[in-house]
């Protein structure tokens, strides 16, 4: 997040929320420093503003130093943070928490109900025994070996086969995540050249509300296995020195 | 419902969507006969209007004739029929099912996929494997038993203590709810003589769009067992033999 810009749009107005993915961001797979986010915080303490905090990758951090929460520095109760056994389990597990002043709690349980009169109970007891027993523990441990090799594998396949040239990109300390910025002003026929590779990443413009500059990707190491990783970058090797070694 | 009110607004202009409980509506616990379904699907039909069935509680016909779905007569797939384990199983199974025309489901299922993006899928194959091995019809046959005698002693309870002219309620052939209605213009304090007695039950203005015309109640068995359902009617009688008795 940009936090001048942040500050410039407070002094405007009043805001009513602050929305952040500190860690892993999707879509580019950032993770903010402690300066940012002591920044951050205290901007929405001068200015009164709510700060949501989507940790839904908190349990993420495999490789680098961890950083920690905003709301871990949030003596204000200025912080609504909330996490996912989504992401780290299960997309079906729906079922998460928050850390919240009791009064902000209380009041967006009044409004879940609305929403779902019951939540999911045999899921919740189910899932509250599967940490209390130690399994969530243990699955966070094996999770994180999996995606750090497989981190770890895109990002070293990347720097192998993509020329700086082409294309820049993030290098996340955890998540599922890289995003990856084509060089500017690539020629106009690129997206079926990509398609002729067989290359299919989601495209960046889909996460600004309005068009972008630049052409980027958000590419996804959650469902890939190491050898589908690498082939994957060798075909946006391919595809991309068509792209470019054409133009020169 | 109406069936009359429902083709004049018909007739009046295009409906989106017709919504219907025909089993043991909520709040009344009325279950609508086979002219009536017959009519309702005969109005959509001639109007060209979808039909919302909410079988909600189809499982929970423990006594009586057994009247069809509406769902079952539709040979022009006008009819979008629901159902759930919420109602027989446990509030929090958040897991149901639909019956109609393949792309009307298609259509649907991306609708859903904005609101949660996944479905609750460990719940999904908990209860598949529930249903596959029979103690779905078994835990179905236990609920009739015990809600059958529930509303066999509420039904009788009522007619043994309360005098028509203080009320009259619906005798629904299955589910949870009944419907009490006052008799006309109770004395204005009836409400702090019901609270005197100890009785608290949903009051019936919730359930309408604008004040209805008189007093009523959804009477609910859901949670209660007999001792405390003859509890219940016995401080009912109390306060409403207060209520009327005074008047006369």
């Amino acid at each position: 997040m940009d936090l001048d810009a942040l500050e410039n749009t407070c002094r405007k107005g009043p805001l009513h929320l602050v929305y952040t993915m500190p860690n892993f961001q999707n879509p580019t797979g950032i993770t903010t420093d402690q300066p940012h986010r002591e920044r951050l915080l205290d901007i929405c303490s001068r200015f009164g503003v709510p700060l949501l905090e989507d940790a839904f990758e908190e349990e993420m951090k495999y490789s680098g130093r961890v950083v920690l929460p905003v709301k871990s520095m949030d003596t204000g109760h200025r912080v609504i943070y909330c996490g996912t056994f989504s992401k780290v389990l299960f997309p079906g597990a729906r079922v998460g928490w928050l850390a919240a002043h009791p009064e902000c709690i209380r009041r967006l349980a009044v409004l879940r109900r609305y929403g779902e009169l019951s939540p999911p109970t045999l899921l919740q007891a189910a899932l509250a025994r599967f940490c209390s027993e130690g399994h969530y523990e243990r699955h966070i441990s094996r999770m994180h070996r999996v995606y750090r090799k497989r981190m770890q594998t895109a990002l070293a396949a990347l720097k192998r086969s993509i020329s700086p040239e082409w294309a820049a990109w993030t290098q996340p300390a955890g998540g599922y995540l890289i995003w990856l910025s084509m060089a500017p002003s690539p020629p106009t026929d690129w997206e079926k050249i990509l398609a002729s590779e067989k290359v299919s990443a989601a495209p960046g413009n889909i996460f600004y509300s309005s068009e972008p500059a630049g052409v980027h990707f958000r590419l996804s190491i959650s469902s890939l296995d190491e050898e589908e990783i690498e082939e994957g970058i060798y075909r946006l090797r391919r595809a991309f020195g068509k792209v470019y070694e054409r133009k020169g």
